[in-house]
């Protein structure tokens, strides 16, 4: 039986503490939280300390905590030579104190705490300093998810600047969308359909082959009716931009 | 028994034949195609045409090809006082010739011949000149799709424009995100669960609630890092412009 605590709250804890809870082979010990109250519906009091220096040994240590906080964290663990990995897409794995070995644990999904979250389909990004550490974590996150990824610091880089673009790019582009159906009383969701099957489309073609419309098709007439249509200046540029970049690949 | 004619064998047509083929209380008449060879597998010889000129009265003739084909084929059609749609999004109801009765029936997602449609869940969008044909339109689409919409020329228009936003855009996302992982020898599929969940997201949320990131979170530290990798000018322009309009709404 591996052990386990965990620091933090935020959306990534949660959801990891629910899912280590149902693990056969894994222990989740303790939890370290700013705030006792919020912890007691899904840890038992036992398992719930305030103090980072109130944890104790473990095996593996999940550091859940904003950006800014992990450095600071990872120093205060009490212990030494154990395995502390952070959750951060965008933080270096070297950030962490070198009193414990270092590695990462970086589930790649959008969490929200209100929407119930299928741990077998979020990829588990891992790194790690040694090649045992590697093949723990790898255990672990094969006991969440199928989807398992030895991922290196740089490579998580540019992992996380795809995100942005697939994610809240892409959220805004159907912001967008959302308002122009607003201001000519159309209802956004006869745009819902056509907004699940652009995605579910990239699962079985790349999405370069996928790219239809105006733009690819250069259809002037359309192009230009598009961009006289488009009042506001921010969203004609942004028509104009997105459009010579599809063109121009 | 209403009878309907179909102009064309594309993409829209092609589904379109097929699901009236399936329905009770309509007789697909007959179909003008350009080459009889390619509409052999669909439908049967007498149902085939290959002059706009042989097409017998029918009750709805739906005209689906090109748009700039639209107005020359509904000029060429032989008879006159009955109800006749285009299935386009982007073309007015107007262009088509008045020795018929007018409107249009335009199916909002995308298609194409090799992925299976699910007509249920595609949006029809419908216009006519008067009430009644409304009705007669109206009835036929629910016998297709539990999703039926009157929509004016007008705002047809903006729902094209909106779905390039949502469609053709956001599939440009897909493909920057694909490049930055391909180069950096991380798999897309990383990604497919974090696009996935963005696209289903907003089927409960509107999207200006869910947007997520450093640029609504104004995280000037990442939003510099991100800025700094991307090497390609046309990305980093795209970044810089759609960060700017996440923060301006």
């Amino acid at each position: 039986m591996k052990t386990i605590n965990i620091i933090g709250l935020g959306n990534v804890a949660f959801h990891l503490i629910q899912k280590i809870n149902t693990l056969p082979n894994y222990k989740l010990q303790q939890v370290a939280v700013r705030n006792r109250e919020n912890a007691k519906d899904i840890l038992a009091s036992n398992q719930i300390v305030t103090q980072i220096s109130d944890l104790q040994t473990a095996d593996l240590t999940i550091i859940s905590v904003s950006d800014e906080a992990i450095k600071q964290v990872s120093e205060a663990i009490p212990y030494q030579n154990q395995l502390v990995v952070h959750t951060s897409g965008t933080t270096s794995m070297e950030i962490l104190r070198t009193h414990n070995r270092r590695g990462v644990f970086y589930p790649l999904q959008t969490f929200s705490k209100s929407r119930k979250v299928d741990f077998e389909n979020i990829p588990l990004c891992i790194e790690t300093t040694n090649e045992n550490d590697g093949e723990e974590l790898k255990t672990l996150a094969y006991q969440m998810s199928e989807k398992v990824f030895m991922i290196s610091s740089e490579q998580r880089k540019s992992l996380h600047v795809a995100a942005v673009f697939v994610s809240n790019f892409v959220n805004h582009m159907y912001s967008i969308g959302n308002e122009i159906c607003e201001e000519n009383e159309v209802p956004f969701e006869v745009l819902h359909p056509l907004i699940q099957e652009t995605a579910a489309k990239i699962k079985t073609l790349a999405p370069l082959k996928a790219q239809t419309g105006p733009a690819i098709r250069h259809d002037e007439i359309t192009l230009k009716t598009h961009q006289e249509f488009l009042k506001n200046e921010t969203y004609k540029n942004i028509y104009k931009t997105i459009t010579e970049s599809i063109q121009n690949v």
